[in-house]
């Protein structure tokens, strides 16, 4: 099928929400969204790439999946600032002969995303994928708004805090694995693939956070805990000491435990769980929950003097805890 | 060659100007880029692609040139609003083996657009091409201000205004015409390539018509005459006239007009010389200079009632111009 471009776009505006209003004064269909400051607001903005035989297959992931998935990762940068949601471009690289149903399905899954986490579409890019490589691509940018001054960053942990991580470590990638060993098609397995294709993004607790001036530090975990808490000491020019008995693991069943997919490893290395790490000073741990809007809430070690990151086993053995996690620049260490 | 995410972005943020300061509250490094709004102005935003064996070869684009065409392009979006032009953010999938000499050399054409066009690095993110397929792609955000409420939008044309373009049409399809049929090689057509490899982007005379309120409606000359006039009128629910011989068209060399390049041709239907298409109330085009800053101003026809734009020939024939420039999704109609 060969549609126009500017078919495409309606097509795109029809299905995800994107009426003007309110900070938005101009959304798709000029050169560029006009968007208004709200006061007292800064602005906290960033860009994720979701391209197939990259970050998604065609064969394991629907179209729905894809969308949803797409905005929800990107959405997750806005989470970890503290911010609350606004706007979104969608940069999409498609190929002609999925842009009918194939394109429908993964827009109806990106509505979904776009109403649960409150954005809406303010433009977007479209290009057709060459025909010597007719993959999807999107490239996603979102707009949030945080109260000035307060978006929390990577930067501010201090020794002593506490380090706290919010959901089930591991979740995410146990589906992935379950993708890559081929058993993702097999009925039984099918309820563990959600938090790989669905993941929940923290934005409520993000901002509950920011709002109390609870935490000194924050990042959402995408590239796995080994990996984003070593970037956090390192951008906070500290240490960190965590705890393998504290880490909220998956649980794993039995059936594919059997298999070799060990918790602590999949918690500790593996990526796209979206659960927010953060640092809470010690005179604020106690305002900490044990959960916030039913998503659990867990201190797993602290911050220390020092650089590099520290496993405590539960034998009481401490050994440097390596960034494993998922970096698209280097083979995957496991 | 295989470098860690972390130096990779090291590497970018080293060659292009991305300092903290003023209204870029936090940068490159955290999860999300930090802005902070200038009082009484509008944020105007904007994202392009620039996608290998799409919107240039490996082989004909010198890495310098990627990374410049790939950031003024996508910057033209806001000089088609009138906006000034503040930050970027670039997402880019690139091959392992591409990640030396080949980045840096994209890097240093990139930086040299930003130092031109005022702009700073405000964050990205990155992926690696799949083995399968090790091709580069880029896609960039631009986020420029324009005075609140001034930005200039496709749809306010007039019946009655005058119809106006900055500079030539057709040279930048002149260049892109030498490269389709091999002839770019050929050290006698080398000058010839310039206007397709580095577009000049008319923020100054975007603005200084923004500031001065001097057009109804604008947008830039990415597509094709044909085409984005076209858009134009649909956006303002009118119609158009131009007539051909006020058409500033490319001068095209002898030897390749003898190889069938039409002048006319090019500039109704020829893309990416960015330029701006502007509209003009009759009251205020005594107020259009012949030239912006070096920058040609051409009055080429006038908006009208109705639908559609219509080309009237040197010899006075009207006939209706369909839009025949670039579409992702349609084959070239020529």
């Amino acid at each position: 099928m060969n549609i126009g471009e500017d078919k495409l776009i309606e097509r795109i505006r029809r299905r995800i929400p994107s009426a003007e209003g309110g900070l938005l004064r101009l959304g798709i269909g000029d050169d560029a969204a006009v968007v208004r400051p709200a006061p007292h607001a800064d602005w906290i903005i960033s860009c994720d790439q979701f391209l197939e035989d990259v970050h998604f297959l065609a064969a394991a992931h629907p179209p729905e999946v894809v969308g949803y998935k797409a905005l929800a990762r990107a959405t997750s940068d806005l989470a970890a600032m503290g911010a609350r949601a606004q706007f979104f471009l969608l940069s999409l690289t498609i190929p002609a002969e999925r842009a009918g149903r194939w394109l429908d399905r993964m827009l109806t899954g990106m509505a979904r995303a776009a109403q649960q986490l409150g954005l809406r579409l303010a433009g977007g890019d479209t290009a057709q994928s060459p025909r010597s490589n007719p993959k999807i691509g999107l490239s996603i940018t979102v707009i949030g708004v945080a109260e000035r001054g307060r978006a929390l960053r990577r930067s501010k942990a201090r020794a002593g805090d506490a380090i706290f991580v919010s959901g089930r470590l591991g979740a995410a990638e146990l589906g992935l694995e379950l993708i890559l060993r081929g058993l993702y098609r097999q009925r039984r397995w099918k309820r563990w693939l959600k938090p790989h294709y669905y993941p929940a993004i923290s934005l409520d607790l993000g901002q509950w956070l920011a709002r109390r001036r609870l935490a000194t530090a924050m990042m959402d975990i995408s590239d796995g805990l080994s990996t984003d808490l070593y970037r956090l000491c390192r951008a906070s020019s500290v240490g960190g000491r965590i705890y393998a008995r504290e880490i909220p693991c998956v649980a794993v069943p039995e059936g594919l435990r059997a298999r070799g997919m060990d918790e602590l490893r999949l918690a500790l290395h593996g990526g796209e769980d979206y659960g927010l790490l953060f640092t809470v000073p010690k005179s604020r741990i106690a305002q900490i929950p044990r959960a916030y809007r039913g998503t659990a809430l867990k201190r797993i070690g602290e911050i220390v003097r020092g650089r590099g990151v520290k496993l405590i086993t539960a034998d009481g053995q401490s050994s440097p805890l390596e960034p494993q996690g998922w970096d698209h620049f280097r083979q995957r260490a496991r």
